[in-house]
């Protein structure tokens, strides 16, 4: 039976850093899969010319993994707080309802301020009532390279309880990645993809896969 | 798809209390689930007939919640530390490996040292290697009143990240519990059949359903 | 010995679903309970008449739990991010130095950004210096639902290290609930009568009564 | 009101570093402290004569602060592990019958095995079932210089929710500590009268007072 | 080989509270230490008199403890929060980039709002990419008293992997702190000197030293 | 000036694995290294034969990263806890005494009961006073894969606050890994050179260097 998928990712990128080979995984089985790309970089801080070109990366990146469907908020990146708290959660909860999915995979609260403000609106967003009552499943993802920002045992610390198996998509979740042209630094960068490969060979072989992505369980319903 | 469910219990009654509701939700959906009880109140410390009435009273409950197969370790309660490491860890691992399950549901390490002994053993037993690689998920449950006796911030605290909905299956559950005559004791009872009800009704309620059982998620391999 | 107890709800009902027994065995004993309610669903995201609606919801509730005297600061609700952190802070010392309590109890800061708005302040207000110099005893309640919604092991997640028995005043506090007829939901909504009254069977049970409220003891002073 | 208080020392001094001011207020108030000390340094790792010695110390800084009522149950100190759990809980389940206490001060489980091993059994003694279900208050005390020994972030680390005002009783407190000949060392050795001093100033000003005994209140029952 | 070290102060005082005898012995040592003031008690909410006295404090207790270069940034107190994120994180990324320190000590994120928001900006600050790409270590000071009023297992809590030995320059730390007469109470006030010294002897004397000054290490790079 | 730097493996290969690279940057720096080896698999629960190959393997691995001396408690894999708890923290306290060094590496606790009680062994053995009185830095090391399968949020959770860089010494490493023929599967296996590989990219990349091997900072002491 398939399913309805929805991603929410803070900037352009962090959905295929975090989550890239778990979405071609899904679309692959015949999952619909919405990706919603809160802000960006964009003005007042960046130009608009900047933005539009990861806009346009991302599509291309969404294409690779199948996404089915990508929403762009275009808020401005680091100003989220700008926005009032209703606010985003009204525009956040009109998409949960929209899309009505059986899974919502949210950034881990971290380093970026932003991530923290889109993670506390969806936790909003997908509370078991109204349009979170038929959620099976919301989880968190890490990205590289700003979870591991976190201060150690002062802010939460990502450390994940479900592995999924990218095996057969890690190639898809670098292609995907290197769309990202203007994100995504030459290795060492601590984004680079084979910093991104890295990790999911790591979280994989932690789990007993080859390749993985890892995610934070936060609420199960079944 | 049939799934193989394995329940471990340090004690008979724990698997009811924890997750009675589940079990049989499970079995009604045509998966075999086995409940392996690892100790009981037998001698030194308590009687051969107590015990062998708690097991009989296990059989009984099994019966209502349709367990496939009822496994008894025998080991005296309390005294599980005396067991060699490798020894209660070879049993467990051995046990994994002859069930096979998808789901393995274990009890929370809580006030009750056998809680502790049983769910590390289990989490030797479910790593994703071996007898373990083919596990999609491995969940801890809690258990009225061990689990909530646990040193607020000192030792782990319960929470739960999947709640199951039971409300089908409360009457399994409480039909259940009530065929431990000789451990179920009468509200206001920590473990009476009020109190396991008004928890089943509290994790319910909270995830958007009438009744629930909840887990923490340790493993999800997906 | 009478006490000066201050209450602290985010909004109408909080008091009632975290402490309403709690509030009618204090003055039940004589104490003298204040309940400040620091904001409520008004202008302008809420329309003024609903806002009455649970002010007289809210006096007729703290009049069957004996509630001395009721503040209502009027805040608009999800909206106490727009008062600036001095603001809020000045009046709730201001309330901490008038009524000069023994005991303070607020809410547990959690899914609701107001609930974490007033947690913050009150624990700026409680210091034990100048107005806070005199309190005997800081904690938080639950409040149903919100609470429970917290992210397990991302957020703070309540676990009660006080319960109040309120066996003899379970009754009270639902009549107190019941009050509330604009936000209490049937069962099994999650705030319902219903969930209320097994939330307070669980703590009890779980602490040696038949029915309790627990709080997460912040400071005590001796 | 006089009270009966239990306090709970894992050897010989560990009840006046951690709360003999505390011992020498409710004295002085008119309730009955009972101490029990489960080890000490003994045969076979310990000659029997340097235990006595720490026995009389015992006795003499008991009197000091007024102890109604001194046991020892003279385990051979770091051994505690060979007693049986159910021995040792016994023990303990018994002395709380026996005292039949409104307050109990235990250990908080640190760099110390005796400590742990002793918190855990009084975890076990004080359930509120049974012999505990009369406890109003449990809590554990900081025993310098093992409790800030523990692993930061690995093994829990001691934050107060209770601080008592010593102020009136630290001369007590010293002087009970003085007694302590064999155990004490200088300044600026972790344990001496002067860094025992300093913590208690440290603690009490932090809550308002000029000195302070500062405990983690486990388990309030009102 | 001198060192580049910065110490972030939110308020003057807070520098000589948390880590005075670390930058007397570090300038003792030939390392130059710059101190960036971030905000202070200034209009509106206080006069520019009164904040221009903490300024002339703070460089009286800078020349005493050899700090090389005094940064103020001017920001008024309890206000930071009016600062656009990206504004405040670009100030002190463009001081990390100017001063090109090995060692970073910043405040531990507690009781006052002010000491939270630069944590987080420094934490910005202070990632192993751009300007942070050269430190070799972040570690987070204690500030008596707002940082032991962080509310117990809700709020981080300070735990130090970290003490400095400053026995031979706790004068030149009390020394200081006495320059700050608009700031610093009488005993038994929070942040007293005698209580500022309790502290230093009590985090000595745990780590083998007469005088210590403690910290939680965030990010070391070797 | 050079300095003394003891690991402690529990069993031959955890020191490559946590720290090889880093043994390397130190031997290569002048330090002397000392490793010891607490456990092994042998007789009872394996055959010595078995062992003496691992003690071969070892004294290769050793050589490729010029470890200074090798020591081998030669215990019993799985069976530490036989030995009573003084026994071995006097082994491990006279090795501490006997080095002398101004660096201890231990094994984070994890999945393996050995690593837990060689961790809390040497958590005794390293207290600032008596032989642990000169230590500088005490840090825990993560053992791929025993440290990511400790429970979630049940158990302690690995979150590094060091980074080491060993770009230069990342071949002494895997070089070293692979003379232990006898425990290293092949890829995806979750401790073969390729994951341990990913893991040192992983750390290192995102503390800004192309490999790293990450720890835990227990205790610094300047």
């Amino acid at each position: 039976m398939s399913r309805r998928i929805l991603v929410v990712a803070p900037h352009p990128d962090d959905e295929i850093l975090g989550v890239g080979g778990t979405i071609a995984k899904y679309t692959a089985a015949g999952d619909a899969v919405t990706v919603v790309t809160v802000a960006g970089h964009r003005p007042p801080l960046y130009s608009e010319e900047h933005y539009q070109r990861t806009v346009e990366e991302a599509r291309a990146a969404h294409a690779i993994v199948g996404v089915a469907r990508s929403v762009f908020l275009d808020l401005p990146a680091t100003m989220l707080g700008n926005e009032p708290v209703h606010a985003l959660n009204g525009k956040l909860v009109e998409l949960v309802r929209e899309v009505d999915p059986q899974v919502v995979l949210v950034p881990y609260p971290d380093r970026h301020v932003d991530h923290r403000i889109v993670f506390e609106s969806m936790m909003v967003a997908t509370r078991p009532v109204g349009a979170g009552a038929r959620l099976e499943l919301v989880a968190a993802f890490e990205t590289l390279s700003e979870t591991h920002w976190n201060a150690p045992h002062i802010e939460p610390n990502f450390t994940p309880s479900w592995v999924n198996d990218i095996t057969s998509f890690i190639d898809h979740k670098t292609r995907a990645l290197r769309c990202y042209a203007s994100q995504i630094p030459p290795f060492p960068g601590p984004r680079s993809v084979e910093a991104v490969t890295a990790l999911a060979m790591f979280r994989g072989t932690q789990a007993g896969f080859a390749y993985g992505e890892a995610m934070h369980v936060i609420r199960m319903r079944t």
